[in-house]
Protein backbone atom coordinates (compact mmCIF):
# COMPACT_ATOMS: atom_id res chain seq x y z
CA UNK A 1 0.00 0.00 0.00
CA UNK A 2 2.87 2.37 -0.21
CA UNK A 3 1.20 4.07 -3.10
CA UNK A 4 -1.40 5.04 -1.21
CA UNK A 5 0.92 6.69 1.40
CA UNK A 6 3.95 8.13 -0.80
CA UNK A 7 0.19 10.05 -2.49
CA UNK A 8 -1.11 11.13 1.26
CA UNK A 9 1.89 12.50 2.19
CA UNK A 10 2.18 14.70 -1.13
CA UNK A 11 -1.31 15.96 -0.78
CA UNK A 12 -0.73 16.81 2.91
CA UNK A 13 2.57 18.67 3.26
CA UNK A 14 1.16 22.22 2.16
CA UNK A 15 1.71 24.93 3.86
CA UNK A 16 -1.20 26.95 3.57
CA UNK A 17 -2.93 24.48 5.77
CA UNK A 18 -4.30 25.78 8.63
CA UNK A 19 -2.68 22.96 10.45
CA UNK A 20 0.52 22.46 9.26
CA UNK A 21 2.77 21.18 11.72
CA UNK A 22 -0.06 19.20 13.17
CA UNK A 23 0.19 17.61 9.53
CA UNK A 24 3.82 17.01 9.33
CA UNK A 25 3.38 14.90 12.58
CA UNK A 26 0.91 12.82 11.07
CA UNK A 27 3.18 12.30 8.20
CA UNK A 28 6.25 11.11 10.51
CA UNK A 29 4.53 8.43 12.49
CA UNK A 30 2.60 7.09 9.61
CA UNK A 31 6.08 7.33 8.65
CA UNK A 32 7.24 5.33 11.71
CA UNK A 33 4.16 2.97 10.95
CA UNK A 34 5.49 2.24 7.45
CA UNK A 35 8.89 0.94 9.25
CA UNK A 36 7.25 -0.94 11.32
CA UNK A 37 8.19 1.06 14.82
CA UNK A 38 4.87 2.69 15.41
CA UNK A 39 1.65 0.44 15.10
CA UNK A 40 -1.46 0.59 14.40
CA UNK A 41 -2.99 1.41 17.62
CA UNK A 42 -0.25 3.93 17.67
CA UNK A 43 -2.07 5.92 14.87
CA UNK A 44 -4.91 5.90 16.67
CA UNK A 45 -3.91 6.92 19.92
CA UNK A 46 -1.91 9.95 17.88
CA UNK A 47 -5.47 11.23 16.23
CA UNK A 48 -6.60 11.18 19.66
CA UNK A 49 -4.16 13.38 21.04
CA UNK A 50 -4.23 15.51 17.63
CA UNK A 51 -7.99 15.99 18.92
CA UNK A 52 -7.05 17.18 22.58
CA UNK A 53 -4.12 19.20 21.04
CA UNK A 54 -6.97 20.59 19.02
CA UNK A 55 -8.73 22.15 22.00
CA UNK A 56 -5.74 22.99 23.68
CA UNK A 57 -4.96 25.17 20.49
CA UNK A 58 -2.15 23.59 19.59
CA UNK A 59 0.77 25.21 21.74
CA UNK A 60 2.23 24.78 25.41
CA UNK A 61 0.47 26.08 28.13
CA UNK A 62 2.13 27.76 31.16
CA UNK A 63 0.99 24.82 32.95
CA UNK A 64 2.62 22.32 31.01
CA UNK A 65 5.78 24.30 30.91
CA UNK A 66 5.40 24.26 34.84
CA UNK A 67 5.29 20.59 34.79
CA UNK A 68 7.92 20.38 32.30
CA UNK A 69 10.40 22.12 34.55
CA UNK A 70 9.45 20.15 37.98
CA UNK A 71 9.64 16.84 35.44
CA UNK A 72 13.19 18.24 34.81
CA UNK A 73 14.58 18.62 38.45
CA UNK A 74 12.94 14.87 39.00
CA UNK A 75 15.12 13.75 36.43
CA UNK A 76 18.30 15.90 37.83
CA UNK A 77 17.58 14.41 41.21
CA UNK A 78 17.11 10.84 40.52
CA UNK A 79 19.14 8.42 42.03
CA UNK A 80 17.93 6.31 38.98
CA UNK A 81 15.75 7.47 35.81
CA UNK A 82 14.93 5.49 32.59
CA UNK A 83 12.52 6.83 29.83
CA UNK A 84 10.33 4.51 28.99
CA UNK A 85 10.02 4.75 25.02
CA UNK A 86 6.66 2.90 22.59
CA UNK A 87 6.49 3.37 19.38
CA UNK A 88 5.21 6.92 18.91
CA UNK A 89 7.77 7.96 21.37
CA UNK A 90 10.92 7.03 19.18
CA UNK A 91 9.31 7.40 16.03
CA UNK A 92 8.69 11.35 17.23
CA UNK A 93 11.19 12.46 19.17
CA UNK A 94 14.25 9.97 18.52
CA UNK A 95 16.89 12.97 18.33
CA UNK A 96 15.85 14.65 21.52
CA UNK A 97 15.60 11.12 23.63
CA UNK A 98 19.79 11.10 22.58
CA UNK A 99 20.12 14.75 23.85
CA UNK A 100 18.28 13.85 26.78
CA UNK A 101 20.36 11.28 27.27
CA UNK A 102 23.20 12.71 26.90
CA UNK A 103 22.59 15.59 28.79
CA UNK A 104 21.37 14.25 32.15
CA UNK A 105 22.42 10.31 31.58
CA UNK A 106 18.95 9.03 31.70
CA UNK A 107 18.50 5.04 31.10
CA UNK A 108 16.12 4.55 27.90
CA UNK A 109 13.99 0.99 27.89
CA UNK A 110 11.81 0.05 25.23
CA UNK A 111 8.76 -1.09 26.54
CA UNK A 112 5.70 -1.27 24.23
CA UNK A 113 2.07 -1.89 24.99
CA UNK A 114 1.79 -4.12 21.76
CA UNK A 115 4.97 -5.69 21.40
CA UNK A 116 7.06 -8.19 19.45
CA UNK A 117 10.41 -9.04 19.43
CA UNK A 118 10.99 -7.49 15.52
CA UNK A 119 9.13 -4.22 16.69
CA UNK A 120 11.14 -4.18 19.79
CA UNK A 121 14.63 -4.72 17.78
CA UNK A 122 13.05 -1.85 14.68
CA UNK A 123 12.91 0.31 17.70
CA UNK A 124 16.00 -0.11 19.19
CA UNK A 125 18.48 -0.10 15.87
CA UNK A 126 16.14 3.09 15.24
CA UNK A 127 16.99 4.64 18.60
CA UNK A 128 20.73 3.60 17.85
CA UNK A 129 20.62 5.52 14.43
CA UNK A 130 20.10 8.70 16.20
CA UNK A 131 22.49 8.57 19.15
CA UNK A 132 20.95 6.84 21.64
CA UNK A 133 23.11 4.56 23.64
CA UNK A 134 22.49 1.41 25.97
CA UNK A 135 18.97 0.79 24.79
CA UNK A 136 17.20 -1.47 27.22
CA UNK A 137 14.99 -4.18 25.61
CA UNK A 138 13.36 -6.08 28.54
CA UNK A 139 15.35 -9.20 27.74
CA UNK A 140 15.77 -9.25 31.16
CA UNK A 141 12.44 -8.75 32.28
CA UNK A 142 10.22 -8.73 36.03
CA UNK A 143 6.28 -8.80 35.57
CA UNK A 144 5.07 -6.41 37.50
CA UNK A 145 1.41 -7.79 38.98
CA UNK A 146 -1.90 -5.99 38.41
CA UNK A 147 -1.36 -5.12 34.75
CA UNK A 148 -2.89 -6.43 32.09
CA UNK A 149 -0.91 -5.65 28.86
CA UNK A 150 2.53 -6.94 28.00
CA UNK A 151 3.86 -3.36 29.38
CA UNK A 152 3.76 -5.16 33.06
CA UNK A 153 7.30 -6.57 31.88
CA UNK A 154 9.59 -4.29 33.10
CA UNK A 155 13.34 -4.39 32.71
CA UNK A 156 15.51 -5.64 35.66
CA UNK A 157 18.66 -2.63 34.56
CA UNK A 158 15.39 -0.11 34.21
CA UNK A 159 11.92 0.50 34.73
CA UNK A 160 12.34 -2.11 37.41
CA UNK A 161 15.12 -0.71 39.59
CA UNK A 162 14.21 3.37 38.52
CA UNK A 163 12.75 5.66 40.96
CA UNK A 164 11.82 7.85 38.50
CA UNK A 165 10.02 7.01 35.55
CA UNK A 166 9.31 8.98 32.65
CA UNK A 167 7.22 7.13 30.35
CA UNK A 168 5.62 9.89 28.06
CA UNK A 169 2.47 8.04 25.75
CA UNK A 170 1.72 5.90 29.06
CA UNK A 171 -1.13 3.52 29.61
CA UNK A 172 -2.84 3.84 33.26
CA UNK A 173 -2.88 1.32 34.45
CA UNK A 174 0.38 1.18 34.44
CA UNK A 175 1.38 4.73 35.37
CA UNK A 176 -0.66 3.33 38.23
CA UNK A 177 0.57 0.56 39.28
CA UNK A 178 4.20 1.99 38.78
CA UNK A 179 3.04 5.12 41.43
CA UNK A 180 1.70 2.50 43.76
CA UNK A 181 5.24 1.03 43.73
CA UNK A 182 6.83 4.22 45.26
CA UNK A 183 8.18 5.30 41.83
CA UNK A 184 7.68 8.90 40.78
CA UNK A 185 6.36 8.73 37.43
CA UNK A 186 6.41 11.31 34.80
CA UNK A 187 4.42 11.20 31.59
CA UNK A 188 3.46 13.52 28.36
CA UNK A 189 -0.34 13.10 27.63
CA UNK A 190 -2.69 15.59 25.65
CA UNK A 191 -5.98 14.24 27.70
CA UNK A 192 -5.79 15.42 31.11
CA UNK A 193 -8.98 13.71 31.99
CA UNK A 194 -7.35 10.26 31.16
CA UNK A 195 -5.95 7.37 34.05
CA UNK A 196 -2.61 7.73 33.02
CA UNK A 197 -2.57 12.14 33.41
CA UNK A 198 -4.43 11.65 36.81
CA UNK A 199 -2.84 9.18 38.42
CA UNK A 200 0.92 9.73 37.21
CA UNK A 201 3.44 12.26 40.25
CA UNK A 202 3.52 14.54 37.04
CA UNK A 203 1.65 15.02 34.04
CA UNK A 204 2.75 17.36 30.70
CA UNK A 205 -0.05 18.24 28.96
CA UNK A 206 1.36 18.45 25.93
CA UNK A 207 2.59 17.35 21.99
CA UNK A 208 5.24 14.98 23.03
CA UNK A 209 8.12 17.01 20.26
CA UNK A 210 6.99 20.04 21.90
CA UNK A 211 7.63 18.69 25.48
CA UNK A 212 10.61 16.77 24.72
CA UNK A 213 12.03 20.05 23.28
CA UNK A 214 11.08 22.30 25.92
CA UNK A 215 12.62 18.99 28.47
CA UNK A 216 16.14 19.38 26.64
CA UNK A 217 16.40 22.96 26.55
CA UNK A 218 15.54 23.24 29.96
CA UNK A 219 17.63 20.40 30.87
CA UNK A 220 20.57 21.91 29.05
CA UNK A 221 20.45 25.14 30.47
CA UNK A 222 19.83 24.73 34.30
CA UNK A 223 23.49 23.81 34.85
CA UNK A 224 25.13 27.17 33.61
CA UNK A 225 22.08 29.71 34.50
CA UNK A 226 21.27 28.53 37.88
CA UNK A 227 17.80 27.78 37.43
CA UNK A 228 18.25 24.48 39.58
CA UNK A 229 17.34 26.14 42.72
CA UNK A 230 14.19 27.61 41.13
CA UNK A 231 13.85 23.62 39.29
CA UNK A 232 13.67 22.48 42.74
CA UNK A 233 11.56 24.68 44.94
CA UNK A 234 9.05 24.43 41.94
CA UNK A 235 9.34 20.79 42.19
CA UNK A 236 8.72 21.03 46.03
CA UNK A 237 5.65 22.80 45.83
CA UNK A 238 4.02 21.10 42.46
CA UNK A 239 0.55 19.63 42.62
CA UNK A 240 -0.35 17.91 39.59
CA UNK A 241 -4.14 17.51 39.95
CA UNK A 242 -3.83 21.41 40.33
CA UNK A 243 -1.85 21.71 37.22
CA UNK A 244 -4.39 20.04 35.33
CA UNK A 245 -7.22 21.82 36.50
CA UNK A 246 -5.35 24.40 34.09
CA UNK A 247 -5.45 22.65 31.43
CA UNK A 248 -9.33 21.52 31.46
CA UNK A 249 -9.84 25.54 31.97
CA UNK A 250 -7.64 26.26 28.63
CA UNK A 251 -9.99 23.31 26.97
CA UNK A 252 -13.19 24.86 28.11
CA UNK A 253 -12.24 28.23 26.97
CA UNK A 254 -11.07 26.94 23.33
CA UNK A 255 -14.54 25.61 23.24
CA UNK A 256 -16.24 28.10 24.02
CA UNK A 257 -14.40 30.15 21.91
CA UNK A 258 -14.74 28.02 18.71
CA UNK A 259 -18.26 27.77 19.24
CA UNK A 260 -19.11 31.02 18.97
CA UNK B 1 3.51 -7.25 11.45
CA UNK B 2 1.01 -9.42 11.72
CA UNK B 3 2.00 -10.86 15.05
CA UNK B 4 1.65 -7.46 16.78
CA UNK B 5 -1.73 -6.71 15.55
CA UNK B 6 -3.29 -10.75 16.47
CA UNK B 7 -2.18 -9.82 19.81
CA UNK B 8 -2.80 -6.15 19.66
CA UNK B 9 -6.63 -7.50 19.46
CA UNK B 10 -6.06 -10.29 22.24
CA UNK B 11 -4.99 -7.94 24.95
CA UNK B 12 -8.11 -5.52 23.66
CA UNK B 13 -11.54 -7.09 24.04
CA UNK B 14 -11.71 -7.16 27.84
CA UNK B 15 -15.42 -6.76 28.72
CA UNK B 16 -14.47 -5.22 31.88
CA UNK B 17 -12.72 -2.54 30.19
CA UNK B 18 -14.72 0.75 30.86
CA UNK B 19 -14.30 1.51 27.07
CA UNK B 20 -15.26 -1.85 25.64
CA UNK B 21 -17.01 -0.80 22.78
CA UNK B 22 -14.54 1.44 21.44
CA UNK B 23 -12.16 -0.23 21.76
CA UNK B 24 -14.24 -3.08 19.82
CA UNK B 25 -14.49 -0.29 17.15
CA UNK B 26 -10.98 0.31 17.06
CA UNK B 27 -9.51 -3.18 16.58
CA UNK B 28 -12.67 -3.26 13.65
CA UNK B 29 -10.71 -0.28 11.99
CA UNK B 30 -7.05 -2.01 12.42
CA UNK B 31 -8.19 -5.09 10.95
CA UNK B 32 -10.08 -2.90 8.30
CA UNK B 33 -6.68 -1.71 7.52
CA UNK B 34 -4.54 -4.99 7.51
CA UNK B 35 -6.94 -5.55 4.82
CA UNK B 36 -6.16 -2.55 2.81
CA UNK B 37 -9.40 -1.01 3.37
CA UNK B 38 -9.22 1.74 5.59
CA UNK B 39 -5.54 4.11 5.58
CA UNK B 40 -3.20 4.68 7.56
CA UNK B 41 -4.38 8.30 7.70
CA UNK B 42 -7.55 6.82 8.03
CA UNK B 43 -6.68 5.38 11.50
CA UNK B 44 -5.56 8.42 12.93
CA UNK B 45 -8.66 10.32 11.95
CA UNK B 46 -10.65 7.48 13.83
CA UNK B 47 -8.19 8.08 16.92
CA UNK B 48 -9.95 11.83 16.55
CA UNK B 49 -13.04 10.84 16.44
CA UNK B 50 -12.82 8.89 20.11
CA UNK B 51 -11.73 11.48 21.62
CA UNK B 52 -14.63 13.95 20.57
CA UNK B 53 -17.01 10.75 21.18
CA UNK B 54 -15.09 10.83 24.74
CA UNK B 55 -16.11 14.43 25.46
CA UNK B 56 -19.85 13.57 24.04
CA UNK B 57 -20.42 10.87 26.77
CA UNK B 58 -19.98 8.03 23.62
CA UNK B 59 -23.53 7.88 23.25
CA UNK B 60 -25.92 9.73 20.75
CA UNK B 61 -27.23 12.78 21.92
CA UNK B 62 -31.23 14.29 21.27
CA UNK B 63 -29.23 16.37 19.16
CA UNK B 64 -27.31 13.86 16.86
CA UNK B 65 -30.91 12.04 16.73
CA UNK B 66 -32.80 15.43 15.39
CA UNK B 67 -30.20 15.56 12.60
CA UNK B 68 -30.45 12.06 11.60
CA UNK B 69 -34.33 12.38 11.53
CA UNK B 70 -33.93 15.31 9.00
CA UNK B 71 -30.86 13.38 7.04
CA UNK B 72 -33.62 10.69 6.62
CA UNK B 73 -36.24 13.38 5.57
CA UNK B 74 -34.06 14.73 3.03
CA UNK B 75 -32.66 10.84 1.66
CA UNK B 76 -36.59 9.90 1.19
CA UNK B 77 -37.39 13.24 -0.54
CA UNK B 78 -34.41 13.16 -2.93
CA UNK B 79 -34.45 13.39 -6.63
CA UNK B 80 -30.73 11.16 -6.59
CA UNK B 81 -29.04 10.44 -3.44
CA UNK B 82 -25.41 9.43 -3.17
CA UNK B 83 -23.90 7.98 -0.28
CA UNK B 84 -20.18 8.76 -0.72
CA UNK B 85 -18.08 6.37 1.09
CA UNK B 86 -14.66 6.38 2.28
CA UNK B 87 -11.96 3.46 3.93
CA UNK B 88 -13.09 4.12 6.99
CA UNK B 89 -16.40 4.14 6.51
CA UNK B 90 -16.58 0.88 4.35
CA UNK B 91 -14.90 -0.79 7.66
CA UNK B 92 -17.18 -0.02 10.12
CA UNK B 93 -20.62 -0.20 8.51
CA UNK B 94 -21.21 -1.97 5.07
CA UNK B 95 -23.97 -4.19 6.50
CA UNK B 96 -25.39 -0.66 7.19
CA UNK B 97 -24.63 0.69 3.80
CA UNK B 98 -26.10 -2.30 2.10
CA UNK B 99 -29.67 -1.80 3.91
CA UNK B 100 -29.92 1.82 3.38
CA UNK B 101 -29.44 0.64 -0.17
CA UNK B 102 -32.10 -1.75 0.17
CA UNK B 103 -34.60 0.55 1.58
CA UNK B 104 -34.44 3.81 0.15
CA UNK B 105 -32.24 2.42 -3.42
CA UNK B 106 -29.37 5.03 -2.68
CA UNK B 107 -26.52 5.16 -4.58
CA UNK B 108 -23.51 4.44 -3.53
CA UNK B 109 -19.92 6.09 -4.44
CA UNK B 110 -16.78 5.62 -3.71
CA UNK B 111 -14.88 8.47 -2.74
CA UNK B 112 -11.57 8.43 -1.14
CA UNK B 113 -9.16 11.61 0.37
CA UNK B 114 -5.71 9.08 -0.44
CA UNK B 115 -7.42 7.21 -3.61
CA UNK B 116 -5.64 4.40 -5.33
CA UNK B 117 -6.89 1.77 -7.87
CA UNK B 118 -5.67 -1.17 -5.64
CA UNK B 119 -7.97 -0.14 -2.57
CA UNK B 120 -10.97 1.15 -4.45
CA UNK B 121 -11.30 -2.30 -5.82
CA UNK B 122 -10.88 -3.69 -2.30
CA UNK B 123 -13.43 -1.85 -0.78
CA UNK B 124 -15.72 -2.26 -4.11
CA UNK B 125 -15.02 -5.88 -3.15
CA UNK B 126 -16.08 -5.67 0.63
CA UNK B 127 -19.15 -3.27 -0.06
CA UNK B 128 -20.27 -6.15 -2.62
CA UNK B 129 -19.42 -8.77 -0.14
CA UNK B 130 -22.19 -7.07 2.36
CA UNK B 131 -24.63 -6.88 -0.38
CA UNK B 132 -23.90 -3.64 -1.95
CA UNK B 133 -25.05 -3.40 -5.51
CA UNK B 134 -24.18 -1.09 -8.13
CA UNK B 135 -20.98 0.44 -6.31
CA UNK B 136 -20.09 3.42 -8.30
CA UNK B 137 -15.95 3.70 -8.05
CA UNK B 138 -15.42 7.10 -10.12
CA UNK B 139 -14.33 5.41 -13.60
CA UNK B 140 -15.96 7.97 -15.42
CA UNK B 141 -14.94 11.06 -13.29
CA UNK B 142 -15.94 14.63 -13.48
CA UNK B 143 -13.19 17.03 -11.50
CA UNK B 144 -14.34 19.77 -9.29
CA UNK B 145 -13.10 22.67 -8.64
CA UNK B 146 -11.16 24.37 -5.57
CA UNK B 147 -10.47 21.18 -3.82
CA UNK B 148 -6.74 20.52 -3.70
CA UNK B 149 -7.19 16.42 -3.13
CA UNK B 150 -8.17 13.45 -5.16
CA UNK B 151 -11.90 14.17 -3.76
CA UNK B 152 -12.69 16.50 -5.78
CA UNK B 153 -12.64 13.73 -8.37
CA UNK B 154 -16.75 12.51 -8.65
CA UNK B 155 -18.69 10.34 -10.47
CA UNK B 156 -20.68 11.57 -13.41
CA UNK B 157 -23.13 9.31 -12.04
CA UNK B 158 -22.56 9.71 -9.00
CA UNK B 159 -22.07 12.78 -6.43
CA UNK B 160 -21.69 15.09 -9.89
CA UNK B 161 -25.27 14.27 -11.00
CA UNK B 162 -27.09 14.17 -7.20
CA UNK B 163 -28.77 16.58 -5.18
CA UNK B 164 -28.37 14.87 -1.95
CA UNK B 165 -24.88 13.80 -0.93
CA UNK B 166 -24.78 11.86 2.00
CA UNK B 167 -20.84 11.75 3.12
CA UNK B 168 -19.69 10.37 6.39
CA UNK B 169 -16.41 11.17 7.42
CA UNK B 170 -16.04 13.99 4.79
CA UNK B 171 -13.46 16.90 4.65
CA UNK B 172 -13.78 20.41 4.93
CA UNK B 173 -12.94 21.14 1.53
CA UNK B 174 -15.47 19.19 -0.18
CA UNK B 175 -18.44 20.07 2.28
CA UNK B 176 -17.88 23.42 1.71
CA UNK B 177 -17.84 22.56 -2.52
CA UNK B 178 -20.62 20.48 -2.71
CA UNK B 179 -22.61 22.63 -0.84
CA UNK B 180 -21.57 25.68 -2.81
CA UNK B 181 -22.83 23.63 -5.92
CA UNK B 182 -26.15 23.84 -4.28
CA UNK B 183 -26.44 19.96 -3.44
CA UNK B 184 -27.72 19.21 0.17
CA UNK B 185 -24.74 17.69 2.23
CA UNK B 186 -24.98 15.48 4.98
CA UNK B 187 -22.33 14.21 7.18
CA UNK B 188 -21.80 12.34 10.29
CA UNK B 189 -18.43 13.94 12.25
CA UNK B 190 -17.65 13.78 16.06
CA UNK B 191 -16.10 16.63 15.70
CA UNK B 192 -18.81 19.48 15.73
CA UNK B 193 -16.11 22.48 15.29
CA UNK B 194 -14.86 20.71 12.32
CA UNK B 195 -15.39 22.74 8.99
CA UNK B 196 -16.94 19.75 7.57
CA UNK B 197 -19.71 20.18 10.38
CA UNK B 198 -20.22 23.80 10.08
CA UNK B 199 -20.02 23.64 6.52
CA UNK B 200 -22.50 20.91 6.11
CA UNK B 201 -26.26 21.36 5.58
CA UNK B 202 -27.24 18.59 7.73
CA UNK B 203 -24.15 17.55 10.15
CA UNK B 204 -24.97 14.16 12.56
CA UNK B 205 -22.56 14.85 15.35
CA UNK B 206 -22.50 11.54 16.62
CA UNK B 207 -20.28 8.06 16.39
CA UNK B 208 -20.86 6.46 12.39
CA UNK B 209 -21.79 3.13 13.51
CA UNK B 210 -24.43 4.20 15.75
CA UNK B 211 -25.66 6.96 13.31
CA UNK B 212 -25.60 4.70 10.59
CA UNK B 213 -27.76 2.06 12.77
CA UNK B 214 -30.14 4.68 13.55
CA UNK B 215 -31.02 6.02 10.09
CA UNK B 216 -31.74 2.48 9.35
CA UNK B 217 -34.08 2.09 11.78
CA UNK B 218 -35.43 5.49 11.16
CA UNK B 219 -35.71 4.59 6.96
CA UNK B 220 -36.82 1.02 7.77
CA UNK B 221 -39.81 2.29 9.84
CA UNK B 222 -41.04 5.48 8.50
CA UNK B 223 -43.77 4.16 5.64
CA UNK B 224 -45.33 1.76 7.82
CA UNK B 225 -46.10 4.52 11.18
CA UNK B 226 -46.45 7.87 9.68
CA UNK B 227 -43.19 9.35 11.20
CA UNK B 228 -43.01 10.51 7.39
CA UNK B 229 -44.71 13.83 8.22
CA UNK B 230 -42.98 14.69 11.00
CA UNK B 231 -39.47 14.34 9.67
CA UNK B 232 -40.65 16.75 6.53
CA UNK B 233 -41.77 18.81 9.43
CA UNK B 234 -38.31 18.62 11.42
CA UNK B 235 -36.61 19.01 7.76
CA UNK B 236 -38.31 22.09 7.26
CA UNK B 237 -37.67 23.82 10.82
CA UNK B 238 -33.82 22.22 11.02
CA UNK B 239 -30.87 24.73 12.06
CA UNK B 240 -27.59 23.34 11.46
CA UNK B 241 -25.85 25.44 13.38
CA UNK B 242 -28.22 25.74 16.04
CA UNK B 243 -27.91 22.10 16.57
CA UNK B 244 -24.76 21.82 16.43
CA UNK B 245 -24.67 24.45 19.59
CA UNK B 246 -26.01 21.70 21.33
CA UNK B 247 -23.22 19.24 21.09
CA UNK B 248 -20.81 21.65 21.80
CA UNK B 249 -22.97 22.37 25.19
CA UNK B 250 -23.15 18.42 25.58
CA UNK B 251 -18.87 18.60 25.44
CA UNK B 252 -18.60 21.65 27.30
CA UNK B 253 -20.74 19.84 30.64
CA UNK B 254 -18.68 16.65 30.32
CA UNK B 255 -15.62 18.38 30.25
CA UNK B 256 -16.42 20.12 33.16
CA UNK B 257 -18.21 16.90 35.32
CA UNK B 258 -15.16 15.28 33.81
CA UNK B 259 -12.98 17.61 35.53
CA UNK B 260 -13.99 17.79 38.80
Amino acid sequence: MSDELTRAQAIMVSKEHPRYASLILRNKLVEGYQRGIASAHGLIAHGRGEAFDYLLGEQTSESACNATKVACAHLLTARCAVLSVNGNTATLVPDEIAELQEIIGIAVEINLFHPSAQRTKRIADHLRDHGVANVLTGFDFVKLAHIASDRANVDKKGIFKADVVFAPLEDGDRAQVLTELGKTVMTVDLNPLSRTAVTSTVTIVDEVTRALKNLVSLADHVGSDGQRKELNLLKASFDNQENLKASYAIMLKQLRDLSR
